[in-house]
Formats: C-alpha cells, sequence, structure tokens
C-alpha cells in the first residue's frame, strides 16, 4: 500500500472521502475479540476503510452492498498449499475464490525446480496483483536426492527469491532427518529466512516424539503433517507451530481436531490446511470452507474454526496487518455468510471487490507468463529422443528389490525374485540420459503401459506389465510435451496432456477434476485399489517416505540411505 | 544464532553433545499448549536444545539444577517500555531480571532525541549480547512540534535504525491526531516500517471509538494507552493489538482485566506492560510480575496471565522462534517459580546461565557507553550560559493563559489575571538560546525554584514562586550537567545530578528509587498533591496531552493547535 493509498483510506475512515465499497446491515464475527455484532464496513481499494455504524463515507458514487441477515467473516487463509497440482495456480484461485478462500500460502517446488528463481519470480510477479492473494515459501532443496543437489539449490537463488516481496518462507523441508542430523548445507539454508524473520515450513512425518526437539532446535517452525491428534500435540508442546490438514491425500482433520480439547492453548496457534489436495477432492468437498464446517461439526466452537482459517495463519506469517480480520487497514478479503454454522459463503469480497456470488467467480486471476516460467527444453520437453523397451529391461539377478505399496503412498520392499503381478517400472531423465529401471507391485497390475509428468522430482515415471507398451506410453508423453498417457496394447487409452512444463493443464479446475476420476476408474479397472492416484505416481520418486523410492540415482532404500539397484547411463 | 551453534543445538537434543545445563525435575507450563507436566530442560549456550525426559545430553561437564517441585515458566517479557528513565537501561535490566523479566521491546526516545541514529545504535549495539534481550521500537516525530521537526526525523537515519538488527517497530506514535489526519510525513515514516514487516507502536490515549478506525487505517499496530476496559475493546475490535498497562503513571491493569471477560478472543492476543513506570514504583510492586499476579489475582486464568506476558508479545512482535516459550530453539529464558500462583522467580534463567536467585542478579549486564552516546555539548550540557531571575518576566498583560494540573500530567487551561499560588514557569532551550514562559497553577505552589532536565523534549523546565530562586536552580543545574534542582530561598534544598545526557544517573534502581521518593516527600511538602512528580514534570513540555503545554515555541493549545504565549529569544 502506498502512502497516497493510505491516506486515502484514513480520509475514507474519517468520512472525509467516499468509500467504493460498503456493506450495510450485517453481522460481523471479530476475529480478533471473539465477538458477534452489528457493523457496516467501508472499502476503498483494495482495503478496508472503516467498520463500525457511522454512514457518513457513503455518496452516489459509493456502491452499496446490503447484507442484512447476513455474517462477515474474513476471507480465508490456507498456510500451505501446493498450488500446481495438475492446474495453474491460478486456476485453483479461481476455483477457490468462489468458495471463500482469499490468501493463499504457497508451495515453490514445480516453479524452482524447472526454471529456478527466474521461473519463481515470474510466477510470484504474475499473481502479485492476484484477488486471492499468494505469498509463497521457497524450497531448499531436491525431493530426490542427487550429487549436485545442493549446486541447484545455491544460497545466493535462495536469498534473491526470499527477498521477494511475497516469499515469507523457506520450505517445504521434507527431509526432517537431515534436519534432525544438524546437516549443515540444509541448516544453512534454513537459517536464511531466520535472519530475515521469516518462517520455516517443515514437514516430519513418521517422526517419533523423542526426534521433535531436535527437529525443532533445528529451526523448523511449523508442520501440517500430524496424522493423529497425539503427533499434532507432540509438534505443539515443542514449539512447533501445528497445521491440522484435511487434504485428498490425507483427509484426517476430524481426528486431529481432538488435539485440541487435550490442549486449551491450541486453539490459540494452530492452522487448518487443504495441503496438496487434488482437483476432484476439492470439487467435491471444498476447500478452506470444508475444512471450517468439518472443524465445527466435530465440536470446534466457531470462533475457534473461522480463527484457525482466518487470523492465526496471518499471524504465525507475520501478515495480520494485511489479513486474517475484518479491520481498517486488511484488505477488504469478506466472506458474506448466510449462517455462520455454513462457511461456504454467498457472496466473497476479494482485494475489495465483489469476486463472487453463489459459487461463481466473478473477477479476472491473471495466468503467469508459462511460456517464460517454462522456458528450457527439459522443462518444456521439446526433446528428441525417444524411449525403447529395452529401458525397461532388469539386470538379470536372481532377485531384486521390488516397491510394494501398501497405501496410496507408502511402499515397502521386497527383496525376491520378480512375480506374476510385478510392473516393470522406470524413472527416466527428462533428457534421456538415464533410466532408473525397478519392479512395482501392488499398483495396478493390469496396465499394460503408464507415463507420466507427474512426479515429485519432474523426471518421467514409466510403468506396466508389457514394456513395449510403456515405450508406446513415454513417446507419446513426449509428443505431448508432458502429462499421463495410459497404453492398452499398443494403443494409447486415455491421455492427459500438461503442456506447461510438463505438469500443469491450462483447463479449469472442473474439467481436470473430471479428467482425474476418469484416470481413476480405468486404473481402478487395471486393479488400483488406493484413493488417489496422481499422488501414488507423484510420490513413487519422493525419497523422503518409507521404504524405497524411485530416484535418479536408482531405487534408494530410504532408511537406510543406498542404493538397491543403480540408474544406467541410456545410450 | 550462527549455523555451527545451530548444529551444535541440535547434536545437544540428539544427546550427542552434552548440554551446558539441565533443569531437572521440575513441572513446565508449556504456553503453546496450555498444559502443565514434568519436563527436563537441556540447555547448550544461549538457547533450549531440549525439553523432554531423556537424560542422554547430560555429562560431568553439565551444570545440573535440581527444579524438583519447582514450576517452569518462560521468561517474562515486556512489550512497551521506556527504559531511560532516571536509571540506565542496563540497571533497570540489572533490577527486572531477578523479577524475572528477560526481555524488553524498548523506546528509544531519549537518545535519539539526544543522538541520533549514531547514539540509538551504539546504545542497541552495547545491549544486543544484555543476559536481558533487549529490542527497539525507533520515534519516528518529536514529542514537541518545532518547525524544523521532520529535518530532525529524516528518512534516512529512520531507515538506518529499523535496519538493525534488534529494531522491531516504529514508535512510540504519541501524535495519533496527525495519523487520524493523514499528515503525509508521518504517514511516510509508519510505512517504514510496515514494508518491512515490522509493527507501529501507537498511543491513542483520549481517542474516541469513532476515531479509532481512522487511527487503525493509518497504520498503527498496537495500543497500550487503554484506561478502562471499554477502551481496550474498542481498540481490539479495530484490529489494534492491546496491551495492558499497570505503570507508575496508570495503575490501571485490575479494571482494563475486565474485558477479557466481555471478550472470549482478546486474551488469545491481549499483552501486559509497565510501560514506563518510575523507580520506586518498580521497587515496590514488581515489574512483569506484578502485572501476571495482578491478573491471576482478578481470576484471570494461568495460562492466560503468562501467555500475555510471555508468548502473546513475542508473537506479536515476530520473534516466537526465539521468544515466549520454552522449547528447543529459544532463548533459554526461564523463570524457576515456587508456585504457579506466584509469578516472583526463586531462580532465573537467562540466556542460558543462571542470572539471578531469590531477588539477586548474578550476572553482568553492559552499560552502553554513554560518552559516545551522547556527545554534544547539548547532550552533555557542557554550555557556558546562565540563567537569570529576567528570563521569567511575563510579558504585561491584562490576562494570561495559565496551565492548571488537574492531575499528575492533565492540564486545563485558564485564561486570567496572574493570582497568589501560580507558579512562574518556563522551557528552557539547553543552549541558552530561548526561553518559553508561563504561568502554572496546581502543582506545587511553596516551590521557591525547581529546574529539571526531566522533560519529553529534553529542554530544561524550571518552576517556582520566586525568579531568582528559580535561576539558582537552573545555574546549579547546569553545573550538574542535568537532573533535578529544589532551591529554598539562595539554598540549593535538594539535588539529583543526572550526568548521563541529563536524563539518567549511574545509580542502580534501588537508590534512584530512594531519591524518586526523597523528592516526592519534599514537593509534597511544599503543596504537590499527585502522585509521580516525575511524569509531571516530564510531561509538561509533550504537545500531545490535553490541555496546554510548554513547548519551544511557547505554550500550546494542544486542541486549538496554536501558540496562546510565544517564546522569545534570550539575549
Amino acid at each position: 500500500m502506498r502512502v497516497a493509498e493510505r491516506r486515502r483510506l484514513v480520509a475514507v475512515a474519517r468520512g472525509a472521502a467516499p468509500a467504493n465499497l460498503y456493506l450495510r446491515g450485517g453481522t460481523l464475527l471479530n476475529v480478533y475479540t471473539g465477538e458477534l455484532y452489528a457493523a457496516n464496513v467501508a472499502v476503498y481499494g483494495e482495503r478496508i476503510a472503516y467498520v463500525g455504524s457511522r454512514t457518513d463515507m457513503v455518496d452516489a458514487s459509493t456502491t452499496v452492498l446490503d447484507v442484512a441477515g447476513r455474517v462477515l467473516v474474513p476471507g480465508y487463509v490456507d498456510p500451505h498449499v501446493h498450488p500446481a497440482h495438475v492446474i495453474t495456480p491460478s486456476a485453483l484461485a479461481r476455483h477457490v475464490l468462489a468458495l471463500g478462500t482469499t490468501t493463499l500460502f504457497a508451495d515453490t517446488l514445480q516453479f524452482w525446480e524447472l526454471g529456478g528463481v527466474r521461473a519463481f519470480t515470474a510466477v510470484a510477479d504474475a499473481l502479485a496483483r492476484s484477488p486471492v492473494k499468494f505469498y509463497w515459501m521457497i524450497r531448499p532443496h531436491a525431493q530426490s536426492r542427487t550429487a549436485d543437489e545442493w549446486r541447484r539449490f545455491p544460497l545466493r537463488d535462495l536469498t534473491r527469491a526470499l527477498a521477494h516481496p511475497s516469499a515469507v518462507a523457506v520450505g517445504e523441508v521434507t527431509r526432517w532427518p537431515d534436519v534432525h542430523a544438524g546437516e549443515p548445507h540444509l541448516l544453512r539454508r534454513l537459517d536464511l529466512a531466520r535472519v530475515r524473520g521469516q518462517r520455516v515450513e517443515g514437514h516430519t512425518a513418521g517422526a517419533s516424539a523423542e526426534r521433535l526437539a531436535a527437529i525443532a532446535a533445528g529451526g523448523l517452525s511449523s508442520d501440517h503433517e500430524p496424522i493423529t491428534a497425539r503427533e499434532v500435540l507432540d509438534r505443539a508442546r515443542q514449539g512447533i507451530a501445528v497445521m491440522l490438514r484435511e487434504s485428498s491425500l490425507r483427509p484426517d482433520l476430524s481426528g486431529l481436531l481432538n488435539a485440541l480439547k487435550d490442549a486449551p492453548g491450541l486453539a490459540a496457534r494452530a492452522m487448518l490446511t487443504a495441503d496438496g489436495s487434488m482437483p476432484a477432492f476439492v470439487q467435491d468437498h471444498g476447500f478452506v470452507d470444508h475444512l471450517i464446517r468439518t472443524a465445527m461439526q466435530r465440536g470446534v466452537p466457531p470462533l475457534d474454526a473461522y480463527r484457525m482459517a482466518t487470523l492465526n495463519p496471518a499471524t504465525y506469517f507475520g501478515k495480520d496487518t494485511d489479513l486474517g480480520g475484518i479491520a481498517p487497514g486488511r484488505y477488504a478479503d469478506i466472506c458474506v455468510l448466510r449462517d455462520l454454522g455454513e462457511p461456504r459463503p454467498e457472496t466473497v469480497i476479494a482485494r475489495g471487490r465483489v469476486a463472487a456470488r453463489e459459487g461463481r467467480t466473478l473477477v479476472a486471476v491473471p495466468e503467469p507468463p508459462w511460456r517464460r516460467v517454462f522456458a528450457t527444453p527439459a522443462a518444456r520437453l521439446t526433446v528428441r529422443w525417444r524411449a525403447r523397451p529395452d529401458d525397461f529391461r532388469l539386470p538379470g539377478r536372481p532377485t531384486l528389490p521390488v516397491l510394494r505399496l501398501v497405501s496410496t503412498v507408502i511402499t515397502k520392499i521386497e527383496q525376491r525374485a520378480p512375480q506374476r503381478g510385478d510392473l516393470h517400472a522406470a524413472l527416466i531423465d527428462r533428457g534421456g540420459r538415464w533410466v532408473a529401471p525397478a519392479l512395482v507391485a501392488g499398483f495396478a497390475e493390469r496396465v499394460d503401459g503408464l507415463a507420466t509428468t507427474i512426479s515429485t522430482d519432474f523426471n518421467i515415471l514409466a510403468l506396466g506389465r508389457r514394456p513395449p507398451s510403456i515405450a508406446r506410453a513415454v513417446n507419446r508423453l513426449l509428443d505431448l510435451r508432458g502429462g499421463v498417457v495410459l497404453v492398452e496394447g499398443d494403443a494409447v487409452e486415455w491421455e492427459l496432456a500438461l503442456p506447461l512444463g510438463g505438469i500443469m493443464t491450462r483447463a479449469e479446475l472442473p474439467e481436470a477434476a473430471a479428467r482425474e476420476r476418469e484416470l481413476a476408474q480405468r486404473l481402478g479397472e487395471r486393479g488400483y485399489t488406493f484413493h488417489d492416484p496422481f499422488f501414488t505416481m507423484f510420490f513413487l520418486s519422493a525419497d523422503f517416505l518409507p521404504a524405497a523410492r524411485l530416484t535418479p540415482r536408482g531405487v534408494w532404500d530410504v532408511k537406510a540411505g543406498r542404493i538397491l539397484l543403480p540408474s544406467r547411463q541410456r545410450a
């Protein structure tokens, strides 16, 4: 906000200048005091100028919105969002805005990994004026270990990215064992945020209570990974700010909320997050509105439920003078509700404009300049190599390490001879230089060939029972410049092009959700039994999840920290 | 904290390196969760490394403190302290440390006004390693309007000061009417903090509820001036963070706490402050410990009472990963209590060391290099001019504006002929270039002559019924290089030298408290009927308090914003 805008805001509050927008006759949920009372709200530009009973800032130029009988609550804030899952951050924003979410604290993984600090800056700059506010956490490390990792995440670039006006944190730091071990390259990167007064977004999935002290001492300031109320408490006790999650992958919120009963001080700081929910889940359930509703249905007092999704995250990120409450100086982000008990809004005000009504978004959300964001051949998949069935050949050993899926994303290792139902699998370099072959069990044993660029390290994941079908899927994927391709025999059975970096479609959320359901159905028909196939593919290369992963160096034993089956150069 | 220190902290938490200090067997008040439970605390260097039941970081080099039967609470934090009232910030720290206060968010007025950004930096640097942590708010304007004010508070210097690692806010902004009016020089200065994510510390004494929206829109992020529960609520509702005050000047806390009953959401954010309490009050009542005790005596649940004095202010200033709770990574600032109901600690740990026991401070607090801080002749009062009785001559008019004290610091204006009991008064430039004469009633009508350098604009305040006695007091004051001098006839009756900038003694708090009581007694004998003579003198020049003030330009009508009786050049 420039000083001239601030002066005008003050003038409107005094009644010396007209408001642009005036909400008349509503009942306000004051998240600062916990009170509900009648109040009008005057808006100038993007911000709230006045909250009270006076009307002297209303003139003929003011748009007056009659909200009699309605409840006004602050626009919802999600403190931990992965905004590039299948759809663009802008498409996500367009959808969730109508559901009342007006601020996203968002991950940069995809932009950062595929385009570095220039790509991040291009995205952040483009979204700086979005009606849904975007703030960013900057990744300090990759999702799969590589020898050149610290060169790929240089201190200089991280420092530059953290200096961006919309950067608020380093994160998500998925590699908590390295924090626990005091790995100096990583700690040095976390320290860059600390000296700026920024946050360090953690991820401590599976860390036992006794390890949390060292992780907290290492500087992680939040965690969104607890999957039980006990884990919530364990983390909160160590001073780690907890984000209670309900996502398509981990719809755990109902259970997590039990922690609030055991710990009377927790609700003052806890937050709610939808994390990396996939399109179909968001379409079916909602976004932050769904989290608030779930909390109230589980008996959380409305003040606490709304605060955990508004003021608490705003305060945690040091943005509480801009966000999180309906008060002068804040962005005019307001949900107009029919009833405090139903968080899905009738009308949404964002940045001072009527941004959505009855579930329909009425304002434009800018799209980042994707051609500039994804500028390299690898990012754009404009490559000349093509896959061959021989790429999926396995070494002739009596036993091999098999990655058996035991849930949507968790694997266990079976060291044994290949058997019926095992799929050939491989992670392949986007540039075609190497391939990491493997065997996978428990995925979908009747898939002939599947290839996708949806993976945490952005290489190509390929799977199937027939190497020629897998090669066909990979080659069609390269033609599409990324996406998901399912091949039956030699024919492409189903495909989804994700031409933006190989990770995103230009489609809106409802269309992406429809395609997601198609894929789930086709994989289900072929034996997939879990609940989120995008995440199964995405995380097969994430070397921080138990027990084994497919990485550029080969099949990786996460706990032992060693390669079980190495990758090889492609000819 | 450097990365090497962080690595060591993590190693101690893992049990891979020995702790320096280990508190064994205590009961922890966890301010994050609101729980009380048994936990040990391991400290390495200045920080907490581990909280839990393990002992594997204890070896022969570890100092083990048996705290069985004791309660551990975080070191106390005051979010709004004036640290140069009669004693030095270091002397204040030495005293309050033994009372459990381990962090002060402190004012810079005196250093800033008398020595600019260099003086501030010298003080802040010297105290950067103090066991009591000092963080600073930087003043954006003077306490009395002068024509050259914005040149005296240049944007460049403010920007430099705000960039100091221990700066956290602009403030205290006493001139709320200018914020309300949208005064651009002031708003521009407040914006310097906003763009850095820092706070704007407000002061809205006397602002009506209807004016608060414009003040909040102007960017004030906190206020410590409410004197009723109603005023607390009015401010909190506008999103202004409230600091509930109990000071020597305004011991209002008991009443203010009623706001917590009306507003269920308030305790999660409210803070407690001792503001600018003078030495005798601190000696009699305590410091933050007194605030916590008062809150619990008034029925505030212990968790809320302690949080308002620990986690809430740490969070408000964005320092909650360094302060405010007993958790890994935080400064090892811990109060060891005999009982949760009695906040005065048995033992105080600060920056990882046993800093006080049974009310005795055991560690050194550095003193700033005062000769460098106060470097100019005006700051040191090494001046050659001398006062004359004629300086206190008033213009020959039938009526004059008389400043009548109606409370310790509030005046009203009486436009009338001089009468018995009126005192001659004057504000005199430290350099002797001008004098602003006036009449004051209701102060202490039997004072012959009184002079002091205790004033909000750091000029010399002189008062008395006998101009020769006043001149004598001023001249003795100049000999002392500042302080307070009381003259009876021609004899110095009582004096207190404040050779550090004319504002501080080198004495410790108890001695200063004794001298304060002597002055109060002597002034009481001469007719002073209020409760805080230091503050009466201090604020007579503060042009933001009702109704008239003595300023460099003359007698100032605060509400009308005009001079009632001009100052004049001295020959």
